[in-house]
């Protein structure tokens, strides 16, 4: 037992324990309270390996559920980035690289690789495992703010057309699942635009 | 597309949210907060990912993550009996197979039993899976409460001697983490005993 490896393990372990206090944009399904990051993995995940089979070719769940656990760890430094505010998203890229150097960072160095390259591999969306990894990041918000009858979609008075563009991966991601999104995101919105 | 199967699942993903809402009797590290069973499992599958080489033999890290996604869907229902309450322990087993068979009867017939099969070898603890993935779920309570100097043990007066009764799977299913478990419930009950 290498105690040096161990020691840096646990710290990180330690550490990403406050994943569970960032705090997103959307809230758990009938509830006020707003989901964190740290459920949220959990839920995409759990998504992931119910979903698999719409995956549009053979994915290898493991390096998906993996990517799906660690893609949102870099928000405990840089903080989650609601995916409308646009000036928000402007630094976001630089604000994450810097998080994750430290992040991972914590960890043995190959492990540290490992990780980083976990993280990468998801932001760049360019494998299949990436991209559908993706399409569930995206599901989850759906899920949770169609069931909420619009949720905080309709709080920040987002339009159906900004909403369907934010959900784009799930057509390259998982287009089967893409008819249905139409469906929830007009149900939930009205099929006009601005919503309630 | 199998518009009833999708629609199946998506039904059984929005059911799942609700382990969001089940609280477990473990602290967030330095929140007064209690820890819900969804962030908890999620935080147990960062840890498998990379606990893995603690494990006494070559894991099937896919199947060890899924069944640490899916170990506590049955709280849902159920909810969460605390570890060292003898009394609620008695029923638990009859409490959690009905709900089992509620939650992940919602899914199709083959997902349904994919499901129970998770659950049940992890309950089971006979493979190196699913005596790894209990260990980290032994050692998600213990991470929280060392870092919280004692924290909920201490507040219940829970005695080394249990604590360590019930950190046993750690012994079995990642053996080369026991002498610093050993260490670590030392440093936050104190040597003697009874903590506080």
């Amino acid at each position: 037992m290498d105690q040096e490896r161990l020691t840096r393990q646990l710290r990180f372990l330690a550490e990403v324990d406050r994943l569970k206090q960032v705090l997103r944009r959307t809230r758990v399904i009938g509830e006020s309270r707003l989901e964190n990051s740290a459920e949220h993995s959990w839920h995409l995940a759990v998504m992931a390996g119910v979903l698999a089979e719409h995956a549009p070719g053979e994915l290898d769940l493991r390096r998906t559920l993996e990517m799906l656990l660690v893609h949102d760890v870099v928000e405990i430094d840089a903080g989650d980035t609601f995916a409308f505010d646009r000036a928000a998203n402007r630094d976001k890229e630089e604000r994450e690289r810097q998080a994750a150097e430290r992040l991972f960072g914590l960890l043995p160095p190959d492990q540290a690789e490992w990780a980083r390259g976990l993280w990468d591999e998801f932001e760049a969306m360019e494998t299949l495992e990436s991209r559908f990894a993706n399409a569930m990041d995206r599901l989850g918000a759906l899920l949770l703010n169609v069931r909420n009858g619009g949720g905080t979609w309709k709080e920040h008075a987002i339009s159906r057309a900004r909403i369907l563009e934010r959900m784009e991966p799930i057509r390259e991601g998982a287009p089967g699942l893409w008819p249905w999104v139409l469906q929830a995101v007009d149900e939930a919105m009205g099929p006009g635009g601005e919503g309630g």
